[in-house]
């Protein structure tokens, strides 16, 4: 089981025993690796670098950026968790933001609150492309004439939009271009662009390996919205396998709808279950200045 | 970040570049991988082939048959969770019994209940005698003359001893030595060795990867037991950081004592939320015959 890896150049005398694999390092130290049958794209987009491979477990998958940001088999569990839970939380959501998605499995479970639109703005239209040529069942919402997608950036859009029930930001993490996501301007900007009820959910990383992004989050977003609660989700292929969101509004966060469709993770009582969290991280967050 | 990724020799003129990495493969297809200090040991024992490295991340890290036991870093999640969730179950737990476990994890956070023995059954002594010399915070319950080391199998043991108020199963997985530990005899019997209100808890793997493992365990233990739930918890180092429990009782599974000692993971309200299940776990469980 113990391996020297080293970083080799095709060599013809060994392919009998050749494995293609791609390692998320996770820190310089610990490292996520899924077998690939092979790499169907690699694009070098404006904003970042992003491949599509065909894995032997995991399906498609889809890396930014040498992180993880989808696979087909896991999906569902990182969509449902960043959508039904803001979504349930509002009464009546009729017009939903999401930043960033834009593969477009966001707004696939936001469709399924019935509602009247749903506004996706991505800022790399690449990102668009390859979820649409090769990740079908999690594009599949932009078929659907109430998303509209528009390309550009969040943080301008939410200062120049506003009338929301639900914002959704599904983002990359906060290094590159989804930096000023995790900023007080932007959820002031956020909350403007909320209607008086409004929900806001945000993914804020593993707080395992990075508790100070979660709890970063956590505190910026409280100095603007009454109610702010982190909550949790199993992601096997992000790492620590422990990923954490935000959610916050100036209403009560607590779940006002019943679930009347069918899910593969999310559940009523996870809903209260999933805000529930480990002692250490509550520590952390008490003891961040 | 795509590496190809062959097992070859040491070679002198390539050590620049040389890193040792141990991987677990979680299946053939994907892995989870440390970077390695140094291996501290490496033993054949009658029962299974057991490893100790240094990692860079995760300090010690305990390896048997190429399956992460435990890390310095994470270890506490694991053994918090077997050891409390029974432990508060029972009432006043006395005579505390686990099999396994010879890292002696679960009897250090048991020992926090004050109960008047702590018996630990390993099959494997060199378990023991590595976790002594390498793990000294995850061994130290070995210093506590309540603690009873016996060296044998846990499945014999249960036939031949009783009296237990609570009985933590904290074995390998379900194939190799621990392959009897999920098997209803082994339940009958350990309903045997329980008193009348006593508490048992297991580990019973990934439900991500196998749900079959946790809903056969969770079948099984049904037919003894009239009280059974499975429970989770975040376990970053295992695969897909989604682990199994299983508790069983005759007496209501519920929290019967209040909490009065420190921990870094489980807290009352995890008592509760580590008992709801993901959708997917519930369907298979409900759908496996």
């Amino acid at each position: 089981m113990v391996k020297i890896v080293v970083r080799f150049k095709y060599r013809r005398d060994i392919t009998h025993s050749m494995e293609l694999w791609f390692d998320e390092l996770h820190t310089e130290n610990a490292r996520l690796g899924f077998r690939i049958k092979s790499e169907l794209e690699h694009v070098r987009s404006e904003y970042q670098d992003i491949h599509v491979f065909d894995t032997f477990d995991f399906g498609k998958l889809l890396v930014i950026d040498g992180t993880v940001q989808t696979t087909e088999r896991d999906e569902y569990i990182y969509h449902e968790m960043i959508a039904h839970v803001p979504m349930l939380t509002h009464p009546a959501p009729k017009r939903v933001l999401i930043i960033g998605g834009g593969d477009g499995g966001a707004a696939r479970e936001a469709l399924k609150h019935e509602p009247e639109e749903v506004h996706v703005v991505e800022i790399d239209e690449k990102v668009v492309e390859l979820s649409k040529k090769y990740l079908p069942e999690i594009s599949k919402a932009y078929q659907d004439s109430r998303v509209k997608l528009h390309i550009g950036d969040g943080i301008k859009f939410v200062k120049e939009n506003s009338g929301f029930d639900v914002i959704i930001v599904d983002s990359t993490d906060p290094v590159g271009p989804a930096e000023g996501l995790f900023k007080l301007e932007f959820y002031k900007n956020l909350k403007n662009a909320l209607l008086a009820k409004g929900v806001v959910a945000q993914q804020c990383g593993s707080p395992f390996y990075h508790p100070e992004e979660a709890c970063r989050a956590y505190k910026e977003i409280s100095k603007i919205f009454k109610y702010v609660k982190l909550y949790l989700a199993y992601i096997p292929t992000y790492p620590s396998g422990m990923w954490a969101f935000v959610i916050a509004s100036d209403d009560k966060i607590t779940m006002r709808r019943m679930q009347n469709f069918k899910t593969r993770y999310f559940n009523s009582e996870i809903y209260q279950s999933a805000m529930v969290l480990p002692e250490f991280i509550k520590e952390y967050c008490k003891n961040q200045k």
